[in-house]
């Protein structure tokens, strides 16, 4: 593992779309934002829609008639890849706090034996939005020269400290819910008010005030709460914070979260080398792809600008897109007429 | 009260600086934010120093050689007030959540009950930071004519759904913690993790991202954990959120503290008289001061626009300052260089 410690025979669950092709160098490599697995498309053995549903496809911008695409479970979460839920084959007991310090750079060289594993000899490109930015950051910087391209989202180069105190405190609702028992909860009663505490304040950072002035306003739900007697769902947005609350726990391991969490933290790219423009500077593919969205305020517009800089080189094709979208920081999830475009004309 | 209910002879904790002229009209009442007591500055009775400090006092911006200064701690607060931490004498019980529903237009009467008693005929001024600026429209619109100067800062005519859901989620922690008791909790033992968590998303939404960029960065503190290992204090900027929690918890009172934040969310201009316009046109002031700040993201700089242009009316000086203060909604707390000036010159 990048910061210490090492796993046994570590699993790193994948989905693939399309063909890998003769020269097995059409490959797509996708890493993912911090709780999405890797199904990011719906496919015969598993027909449900995918988080980019809309993006990988026949005659979609990831077109699977020419491109072989791959995305893969982050190292450390719980949807088939190896995480702090796992069995040590060592102790044959979860895993739980004993799982080593996990870093992007772990989450990357998952990505690298999955593409080893598949036979690739050189990817197309690295793809990631959010978290899934800095992982394929963080591959391009390890591995340099497997890859011709690289696309960004709503990512950076390194965490900043608001980011770092926003998920610090989604880190501190769920250690603190005393369901957490210290990381020993068992496994059918996860600590959910931690849980759901930390989804919420998730779904407040992801999306943008402006978006919710206009969708929510000052509009009333119809519960008995509704007239401000109790501390209930008296606003829409409360009743919508309070869905997606319901919708995200349950399914994603607590342990496995906070792993992720402090990963995304941890990350920055200054650590190799000793600054931001020296750690880009080991990056060698042909043509990077930044886009970033004025509204979002967890990874905000100047990162994107500052690593889209920091890739800047000769012979080099670096195209930076500064999105208005309403939507916050999961623009590259809703605002698909945004993003479509951009993503087709780098892959045509 | 102002949604219904009724408090038997409520108190309304107040403090004063300079004196009351012969005219009865060199009053100037301040209204707080969210947390702060009436002490908005040190006096020979009370010698620690205020809130506002810097602002109040002889030669000071609010010169207590010419005017005679009044903060009042809001109706159901918990600093001399009355307010879910106090004694219903009705019962000899304490209030808690029997204590009807709190709203701004019931903390603007506070103010003017305080007035009333203390022999005022007409005021130079209301004046409020935050929560405090509402308060102060509230009164302006409730008691018009009262008042000759408004002097509003980083607040706004009524909460949107991004703070509403920001308060929503800090209610929840405290809510949520098993030593809440349904609002029952013991004087000496109260739900210390929902209120520490609560004041650390206060303090994120307090500040800016800018900030804590130039302030901590990536500082990593010389805690144990610092090495990654823990999930504790490993940035700066964890400790620092850590400290102000600590500081904070204890002193408020956890029901008061969902009494005020829900007031804040209640708080909408457009309720008297059915749109943001009409209720801005009942105020009566001759002179408003609307400042706001840009990196604010509680109480956005549009707000305090809307506010500005609201209050637009023929005869009526309305003077609109847009800071680029870095301290975000905190800036009047701060940020004295830009704000010493900008009231000196309203009440030369």
């Amino acid at each position: 593992m990048h910061r210490g410690g090492s796993l046994v025979s570590p699993t790193i669950a994948y989905e693939t779309w399309g063909k890998l092709n003769q020269n097995r160098d059409n490959a797509v490599l996708i890493f993912t934002g911090m709780s999405p697995p890797a199904h990011a498309a719906s496919s015969v053995e598993d027909p449900t829609p995918g988080w980019w549903e809309e993006m990988i496809g026949p005659g979609r911008p990831l077109d699977t008639r020419r491109y072989f695409i791959i995305c893969v479970n982050s190292l450390g979460s719980c949807f088939g890849s190896t995480g702090p839920a796992s069995i040590d084959p060592r102790t044959g007991e979860l895993y739980r706090l004993t799982f080593p310090v996990l870093s992007l750079e772990d989450v990357a060289r998952g990505g690298y034996e999955v593409i080893k594993h598949l036979g690739v000899n050189r990817l197309k490109a690295t793809v990631g939005p959010s978290m899934g930015g800095m992982s394929a950051l963080a591959f391009e910087i390890l591995f340099p020269g497997m890859s011709e391209g690289f696309v960004s989202m709503s990512s950076g180069p390194r965490a900043l400290p608001f980011s770092i105190a926003l998920r610090s405190l989604q880190r501190e609702m769920i250690r603190k819910d005393p369901g957490w028992m210290g990381g020993d909860y068992p496994r059918d009663a996860v600590p959910l008010t931690g849980m759901r505490l930390a989804r919420k304040l998730g779904m407040i950072t992801y999306r943008s005030a402006e978006e919710w002035r206009l969708r929510f306003g000052r509009e009333r739900t119809t519960s008995p709460d509704a007239n401000g007697y109790g501390f209930g769902m008296t606003f829409e947005i409360e009743a919508y914070l309070e869905h997606h609350a319901n919708k995200f726990t349950g399914q994603f391991d607590p342990n496995c979260y906070l792993y992720l969490s402090r990963a995304s933290d941890l990350f920055d790219v200054a650590e190799h080398g000793g600054s931001v423009e020296i750690g880009l500077g080991k990056v060698r593919v042909k043509r990077a792809l930044i886009v970033g969205v004025t509204t979002d305020f967890l990874f905000p517009i100047y990162q994107q600008r500052e690593l889209a800089e920091g890739l800047g080189a000769p012979g080099r094709e670096v195209e930076f897109v500064e999105l208005n979208s309403l939507q916050g920081h999961d623009s590259f999830l809703v605002d698909m007429d945004s993003y479509r475009p951009l993503i087709a004309r780098f892959f045509a």
